[in-house]
């Protein structure tokens, strides 16, 4: 059995699953369905032996998170690639092709969302096994999902006939076919002929090369110079955001799928979801029709969705019929659930409202750690900070503020001017207003600190950074 | 025109209007509608060239709000009485009722509750105004409201006939209704001789006292003895315990009202709510049939209300049917409008599962100011503490925590062992496990504080208190 090479995309940042996703923190790193988010689901789902190490395609804006969520998994990446900006499915895919056919031309690779459900991990796994052998005879395989309901929200793979038998085989596609009219959806899933299309494909690396070279060549001119140019950072692959930037923004399935002749479809009947809006989180997670997450009470609920996401926050609904009930303690969606797609046009409107929350979470991810403001007053701001193991925050200044820092967990070096020295809990430093200081977590366990800010302006732009171990002076 | 005396009786604690309205804070003391409390804008109503100096009733638990809310508004009360428990509405009324006819015996006194909505306060004054003479004449007046729909949550007062005329008079009542079915209410609305009992009462003090002497002496007896018995305490009456005790708690309705043979009922025809559920919150708020309230974003809601009651904190709702959705950072409700009843049962069963939202808030009001928790966390506690000009926290100390203080708004005289001294905005102070300490605020403004505990217990009964101007220790 030949090794296959899995490549995670995590790069999007959908909204239809606010305000628990947001562009700040996406769903695919979200704890949507039990302890793991759906990334580390995904990255574990192909994983073991079957499996190289993983190629991860992610955004700038998402490069720590998810480099942190990978570590937590134990699963080491082969590479982790940054796309300087989003240019779809087809450029990110090629990228991450394009990176592993460098050591092996002949590689199987597995693509996949980071941001779908399928619970049965072993048997996704042997049905990926099923259809190597496909794949190493030069075919492209994409994975076919058995329909359940008259969905219209999904594209669909057309075959000549149903698929058949104990252990399916890969089938000729016949056509894709785009989402279709209630009508249609009903007698597509009929009909047994039609599969969704999971977006989940399998294919040897120079196939998909040779394809690219003849259905979209300036796709693969760019993206070749855009990993040609590519520089190392930190342990990230950063592909050149100039060439990038020439590769057209278009999807696997429009730059390469839909033209080429070579296309296989592997039928999985196992339960899957794409968790696309909060419909279909309710889909995954409900019992007897309700389905609850967190502290929640439901009294009378019929078709609804409460969810809790938020420790020491609880959600009470009373009497809802198909209703979904998102809270968090900054933002709380309750929408009817036949509107959940709708959700997405609302944070838009949010957005142009200029509401923090239509993008941001009050808890804000950087490389050394992560901060959130506990509270906000005239003059002053209390924030609490976390900081890895090892980590350092930047040697910084401020021109309108003073700290206060207090540890209350593990041990901080605090550089204040040419002072240097360890707080450990239960002792304090301050900060004066204009000094060069900085943070860091000398230990082996994460380091929380209470800052306590006093001063006119207390903005994250107050800051003059002197140097910082992770390039953003 | 004789002068009224105003007794308020805000000494209630529903859960209708949870989760704004709670145990530890109800609704009387909430802003519901626009910047007052309903308490605030109830006192102001019965304020100006009419009134007297209001007699205030409450709990001990809500006394030091009471206080501060009418401090604010800037009228002084006459007293402030404090009920050691809730003994319904007719022991409260008497004891107020004797209270004021300590120093006149024939003082004309207005009983309103506290938490109800009647926007045109001058129209209310002048209602009472007209019915003065009435109870001057020794007939106890009680105010009919107008309905407008046939509302099945209330009791009713009969009359022999319609109200008539430009300016009403009050007229004999017939009898009293309790709440009806729907269709006897249809029937009362239709008939025009049916107003809602508005649980408002004008009398002479000499004819509630002569009235609670014929039909409920035991009562009396027991009031007039946790009256005699009061101990002044802070500018508070705090009635006797073992006297009040022994008053029946029954209502003022049942225990006199209904057995007396001299009322009189005055119309009031403008706009009244007791604001008893959300469903009549949003009655009261609605515009074209939608509520909102706070930072939200309502799209195609009908029928709805939508509150967001926190700064920093976004509710949004989509395709919403009459739906009230009430969020606050910790505690958020969705409810079908047709059960905001049964809001209360939940409430209950909330209390029942031990969660800390169905009696408390966030915020914890105390006599010299009040304080949240930020952040809480393994050994470790943030809160923000605000304490009134002139006030002081108890002089404690702590077996198994240390505490770090910075000052963020105002000046603290903080004493910690034989060592006193001010600490301003910008500066901290350590307070080790086992000092006896003291918080003050010996300034004009208010003083905030941010507090950083650390230690392996922080629960609030960890204190030792060795001192307190609020009779505490």
């Amino acid at each position: 059995m030949a090794t296959i090479h899995p490549v995670l995309l995590c790069g999007g940042s959908g909204t239809r699953l606010w305000p628990l996703s947001r562009k700040s923190y996406p769903k695919q790193f979200a704890a949507l369905l039990g302890e793991e988010s759906l990334f580390q689901a995904s990255a574990r789902r192909l994983s073991g032996a079957l499996f190289a190490a993983p190629v991860v395609v992610t955004a700038d804006a998402f490069r720590f998170i998810a480099a942190e969520q990978l570590d937590e998994t134990g699963i080491m990446p082969s590479a982790l690639l940054i796309e300087p900006e989003g240019r779809d499915t087809a450029a990110a895919i090629l990228a991450a092709t394009l990176q592993v056919a460098h050591d092996d031309s002949r590689a199987l690779i597995l693509v996949a969302p980071s941001d779908h459900v399928i619970p049965d991990a072993q048997g996704f796994r042997d049905t990926v096994a099923a259809a190597a052998p496909t794949a190493e005879a030069r075919r492209i395989v994409t994975f076919g999902i058995t329909p359940d309901r008259p969905e219209t929200g999904y594209g669909y793979l057309e075959l000549a006939a149903p698929p058949s038998g104990e252990t399916p085989e890969p089938l000729p596609l016949v056509a894709f076919v785009e989402k279709p009219n209630a009508e249609r959806a009903k007698a597509m899933l009929a009909d047994g002929r039609h599969l969704w299309n999971g977006g989940l494909f399998l294919f040897r690396a120079d196939v998909m090369i040779d394809a690219a070279r003849r259905h979209a060549p300036d796709l693969l001119t760019a993206v070749e110079a855009a990993l040609g140019g590519a520089k190392r950072d930190l342990g990230f692959c950063r592909l050149d955001a100039v060439a990038w930037a020439k590769a057209p923004a278009i999807s696997i399935d429009y730059a390469i799928m839909e033209k080429a002749d070579n296309l296989s479809v592997m039928p999985y009947t196992g339960r899957w979801s794409d968790l696309g809006d909060w419909a279909s989180v309710w889909r995954e997670t409900q019992e007897d029709g309700s389905a609850t997450s967190g502290a929640t009470t439901a009294i009378d609920c019929e078709g609804t969705l409460l969810r809790s996401e938020a420790p020491g926050q609880r959600i009470v609904g009373i009497g809802l019929q198909d209703i979904v009930a998102v809270a968090m303690p900054d933002a709380v969606l309750v929408a009817h659930k036949d509107r959940a797609q709708d959700v997405k046009a609302a944070v838009a409107a949010l957005k142009q409202e200029g509401a923090r929350q239509a993008e941001t979470f009050p808890r804000d991810h950087r490389p050394w750690g992560w901060f959130e403001s506990l509270a906000m007053g005239d003059r002053f701001q209390v924030k609490r900070i976390v900081v890895h193991p090892g980590a350092a925050l930047s040697l910084q200044s401020h021109h309108h503020r003073s700290e206060h820092w207090i540890v209350v967990q593990g041990t901080a070096r605090v550089t204040v001017n040419d002072d240097v020295r360890l707080v450990t809990e239960n002792q304090s430093i301050y900060i004066p207003l204009g000094a060069k200081h900085r943070m860091e977590n000398p230990g082996k366990l994460p380091m929380v600190l209470i800052e306590v800010q006093t001063g006119p302006y207390l903005g994250e732009d107050d800051i003059v950074r002197y140097e910082d171990v992770y390039a953003r002076t």
